[in-house]
């Protein structure tokens, strides 16, 4: 019998994906599905961005530069610019997706069996570039109590080992929409400072801040050669086919390792290239709208949730995603029965149960993660369904 | 001081873009340079295929499924079955270019540790995604006197190892252009039963045989769980920076795993998708042009090599490649001189030495790779240089 590999098998299924076949059964049912389950924007692609590829008249789709066009990586040195973020084209590669920066930096820092501590609850897909890698995610808590704030620096530094070789951030954060405050950024520059390690800091939201703004990991000072980007333009510009993503860091020795990946996957794709290249000349205004929406958005489902009878949701200060803790026995039950056994005027909603976001077994049990990507009537109706749903769900814990 | 991993250290590379400073230098003193160093087509992307994108007219540039649009693996079956492949959708995981897949199969078959057996000289990347997983390449000698053909099958078995657990071959070649027989195919059958290996099959040049055509890994019948096909719409509608490609395979528990790694990384680039989807409608005789094209480009340069002093190239069954044993020292050190030293009416020819394809230390430092991806007044441009060049390169061996 032919085996598959220990990474095959260790590679973790998408969390959010799982309930698929749910939704799709209730679907054919001929129940409205609200999905507040996937970070998939609605919002649209600015039509310049698509025109761009549209109207591009190229007629060989050749390979581009292995970290990139260099014409896209030189108006990329501005957007960053106006993010108070000072790097020059070389230290940018473009990435397949913010997935790839993610993937390559695992990579080029981390052997297998080294250790990355992150705080949980996390981007579930960290794991799965963890297992590519064959590296150990150490998950430090962070609670909902305080908003999943940092954990404290001693809960962190008694994590690390001789095998630590990076923290992982994601601010705004995804899952919690945590926004890390100016003076934890400088906690976690202390620690990478005093025991030596690289800190990743995935940075796909950073526009999307509603409680004052992001401190991107490229303003720490002193630090440069222990920090690298992960970005995308993912969620930025509604662009998430596009694959498009960038790992940047000032660490010379570090880019020459990782140009060595960039290479052997030839290069990023070029259509979205064009389309990235473009989004760089949206207006300076482009971000208030999506913002003003996204926060209108935040603003209703966070007062929807606390409202209901036992929930709590604090309020996140960036990103599009809120977790909420319910008075439930089980997320994955709960999640999986709203879209089975439940129905409130012919219409549920799907959740995302927090536990895939948990490194540690057993957390986030009675946690579900909201994703606040459907326009604000929509989320008033699948509210309307989550209120109704916990007056009757059998797992209830008052 | 922070460190780069071991396995960012050990990426190797990449052989062919080493030359790439040289070659800006000449153009900067004013010398043409003829590339065929890489496999970048010269060849126009189909009109209709580029169209299909610029006509494409969604509002946001969405995820895909993370196996690919559907509509697009329902039209690849349709492709498939015209070169006698008979897969259906869900045995398609759509990819982010070849070079994903081939990622993909390593990480879902092998762990680290585990050991690959490569057919060399062989394409380069594949040295590099075995480090990203940490898996041995295992170099087996085929030999440009009998023009590459497949090693003796006992020298095969004589390199299988318990932790042996699969054999890539590209067919045809990249970089031999060599094209394997039936009784070739047979023959590795027979080691993947015998032995219970995968076989990973390239197939990117799938299209272009000038001698019999393909059997393709997916022709062989019994080995269903054993093969895997790492497919690319690179090379066939000259389409590279779509980077678009394909997992194929009957094996179901490979395809869970092979998913999970695919759900990691999101989804393949949704605007290629698109084009490669398109592509499938190109009219049945679309190859034949592009075929006979590559067929004149090839026998002008295996002719214009062969009547060279000293110059043996054998005649590539397939792909757009040949590699030609030259009368030299050293292969980097000539490939080089080319470019730092030589000129001919002020032109000169960029090749890639075979050192680079090869896994055994000391192999191939006679030999170059030339891929005919100019067109017939270009190359015979180049033959005029390299001509020339073999009469007063001082590393000349008689």
């Amino acid at each position: 019998m032919l085996q598959i590999s220990k990474r095959g098998i260790d590679m973790p299924a998408s969390p959010i994906r799982k309930l698929v076949p749910f939704a799709e059964a209730a679907k054919k049912r001929g129940t409205k599905v609200y999905h507040l389950n996937i970070g998939q924007p609605d919002i649209e692609t600015p039509k310049m961005v698509l025109d761009a590829v549209r109207h591009s008249d190229f007629k060989v789709l050749e390979y581009s530069h292995s970290a990139g066009n260099e014409s896209y990586r030189k108006k990329l040195v501005g957007y960053y610019k106006t993010v108070g973020i000072d790097v020059n084209e070389k230290q940018i590669i473009i990435t397949t997706g913010g997935s790839e920066a993610i993937l390559f930096g695992f990579m080029a820092c981390l052997d297998a069996g080294d250790e990355v501590i992150i705080p949980e609850p996390f981007y579930a897909n960290y794991n799965g570039f963890a297992v590519e890698a064959g590296v150990t995610v150490v998950p430090i808590t962070s609670y909902i109590e305080n908003g999943f704030a940092l954990p404290p620096i001693e809960d962190i530094e008694a994590k690390i080992t001789p095998r630590t070789k990076a923290i992982v951030i994601c601010n705004p954060n995804n899952p919690t929409g945590y926004l890390y405050s100016a003076a934890e950024m400088e906690q976690l520059k202390n620690i990478i400072l005093k025991h030596n390690l690289y800190l990743f800091s995935d940075e796909a939201y950073r526009e999307f801040c509603y409680e004052g703004t992001q401190i991107s990991a490229l303003h720490l000072t002193g630090v440069d050669d222990h920090v690298v980007i992960m970005d995308t333009i993912s969620k930025r510009y509604s662009a998430c086919g596009g694959r498009i993503g960038a790992f940047i860091t000032k660490n010379q020795a570090l880019l020459d390792a990782t140009m060595k990946f960039a290479q052997a996957r030839l290069s990023p794709p070029s259509f979205a290239q064009i389309a990235g290249e473009a989004a760089i000349d949206l207006p300076a205004n482009y971000f208030d709208d999506t913002k003003a929406e996204y926060k209108s958005r935040r603003d209703l489902i966070v007062t929807r949730l606390n409202a209901m009878e036992g929930v709590f949701c604090p309020n996140p200060g960036g990103a599009f995603y809120a977790i909420a803790k319910l008075p439930i026995d089980d997320a994955d039950t709960f999640c999986q029965w709203l879209l089975e056994d439940f129905a409130f005027e012919n219409q549920t909603v799907m959740l995302a149960p927090a536990t895939g976001f948990y490194g540690t077994p057993g957390l986030g049990k009675q946690e579900v993660r909201l994703a606040y990507v459907l326009n604000l009537e929509d989320i008033n109706k699948a509210m309307d369904c989550l209120e109704a749903a916990l007056k009757v769900y059998p797992g209830l814990i008052k």
